[in-house]
């Protein structure tokens, strides 16, 4: 008999400002994966994969970042292999490489899928450590794991832990060959225990999403290595102070433009960005409250290119003005609105319509 | 007829672990001013002082900080000098140089006073940019003007503004003759309005707030020089993670000492103050919720060398222990055993008690 589940991950949305690698937010566009498992099935698992970005990801389930995740999640906790029968259907709507989190979807998707392969009934705070293995900001994994609007911390590892901490990406992820068996390779670490700790912040009813997607791409590799090893006493304050505040405004209601506007000020990545993503300083400095009323905030998403905006009203034109930026660039853009979902990763019995 | 007014102003811890030059805290030790003014009385303020620093703190009018930023709110108002009559008693419960928020709490008394002998009005955002004029930091004088558990930003001021914004303190702060009468001096600018913007958080209501005092002073100048310019990028986000998580984690309740704990560590100021305070890494190492259950967070106040420690349960051993680790360095140290002031500072007719 087989068995049928699904599993449905928020995009999301990291930094906001002046949070950088620290706070996520968990939006309305989503990566689903529909899961069969037959027993006696086929050796390894097949994959199908359509909406954004089916024709640029992989379909075999050694070298696609979600079927790899589970595999780490199942040889991690002593399963050496994937069971026999699995077939996925993923469908995805988050675009790659538009700081709209599509690789921490997919990690997540990855997670929750090894989980349930393996029957493991790993924790959530298990869950996110397995995801840490792999995503060492904790941000977007975060958020898409628990959803709604949350900042996350990594814990300094006790010396015990720290040579577990070193271990590089290759030997937590790595390059399988295409019949991976039970009898390939060494197990991975499993994760110290308790690396990230997560808060979920308030979300006042009223603050609406706007994100603007850009036809190109941002490689996230590139956007960190465009930011400087050190940072100014000055420019640290200044993050410090206005992430604090921006954290609580934004689940105060009413929102209070003045107070967030401002809050929504960074000085540790953007500047550091302009360059990845032309328009981006005309956009920041001509996007306001006092030229669009209902404007709260304005920022990148992630390492961009997407700018999201934050609004109580007149989304519309909000949106059409930063088309209206890019597009003197010559780039096209994809205006989507879209609400903050509270309930994270999910995985439910059955296929999803 | 004279008129009589007190005003009290709550004591106030910042930083808290990560939020340096971010977040204060108000306390329960006050700074009283009793204030008469009696019309066709003499010229010039006659103070007297009670209670702790009273043999330090400066009798002249024209020297006390108090009374110079009572005197500059005047004069940034287009009011030259005190009224005639004015009798100040002041009685202090807050230790100078300890890191309670001494002469953030003086510098809010004066700013109030000023206000109140100008009849000026000025609401809380304008007294709040009177302050910032004279206290450059918004942690302090921020929460002991507001109450509560507050984070804060300062503004960045546009071109315009910025000429004013890099005014000495001695201009804003005169150092005036003993007779400075209506025709000394040229007047200190007005401060630019909204330099700074403040949000209030929750703060759980099981935490309990034990100072332990050493009988030492640090000079915040001298501890502002043990810190670098730079910081690096791990460190940076070390403290941004940690502050963004530890303001919400304050406000829920119950509170979650594991997550607390961890997100009040610092590594912004503590480690460069160490060496002001001997005992403190001995005493952040050995005061953990595994040595003392009930223990929430510690860390230094303000620039120290107050510790202070955040606590549901257990508050008389928490103190034992650090008192007793000060003790190994031959420090002798009060506890006290304080409460979250949520009303801030208080202007009411008449003489307080």
């Amino acid at each position: 008999m087989s068995r049928q589940f699904s599993i449905r991950v928020p995009c999301t949305s990291s930094n906001i400002g002046p949070g950088f690698d620290v706070v996520g937010l968990s939006l309305s566009l989503y990566l689903t994966l529909r899961v069969t498992v037959t027993p006696g099935g086929a050796p390894h698992p097949r994959l199908a994969y359509t909406g954004t970005g089916a024709a640029e990801a992989p379909l075999d389930a050694y070298k696609n970042l979600t079927t790899r995740c589970a595999l780490y999640v199942l040889r991690a906790n002593g399963i050496s292999a994937f069971p026999a029968g699995v077939e996925i259907d993923v469908h995805n709507e988050v675009p790659f490489g538009r700081g709209l989190g599509s690789s921490g979807a997919a990690v997540i998707a990855g997670i929750l899928l090894g989980n349930e392969l393996g029957q493991l009934k790993l924790s959530t705070s298990r869950l996110l450590d397995h995801a840490l293995m792999i995503e060492r900001h904790p941000d977007n994994v975060t958020a898409a794991l628990v959803g709604g609007f949350v900042g996350s911390y990594l814990l300094d590892l006790p010396a015990e832990a720290a040579a577990k901490k070193d271990v590089p990406l290759s030997e937590v992820l790595p390059e399988y060959p295409p019949d991976a068996g039970e009898t390939w390779g060494p197990h991975p670490p499993a994760p110290p225990e308790g690396i990230g700790h997560y808060i979920r912040f308030g979300w006042a009813k009223e603050i609406k999403v706007i994100a603007i997607i850009p036809e190109f791409e941002v490689s996230t590799a590139k956007a960190r290595d465009a930011l400087p090893d050190t940072y100014s006493k000055a420019d640290l304050i200044f993050n410090l102070q206005r992430l604090a505040v921006l954290t609580t405004a934004l689940a105060r209601s009413p929102p209070d433009a003045g107070l967030i506007f401002q809050a929504m000020q960074d000085r540790v990545h953007q500047p550091y960005r302009k360059h990845l993503i032309p328009g981006l300083p005309r956009i920041l400095a001509s996007v306001t409250p006092s030229t669009h009323a209902g404007l709260l905030g304005i920022c990148l998403s992630g390492a961009g290119p997407t700018i999201l905006a934050l609004a109580t009203d007149d989304e519309r034109r909000i949106a059409d003005t930063i088309v209206e930026e890019f597009k003197k660039d010559g780039i096209k853009c994809a205006a989507e609105f879209l609400h903050v979902t509270q309930d994270g990763a999910q995985v439910s019995e059955g296929h999803l319509p």
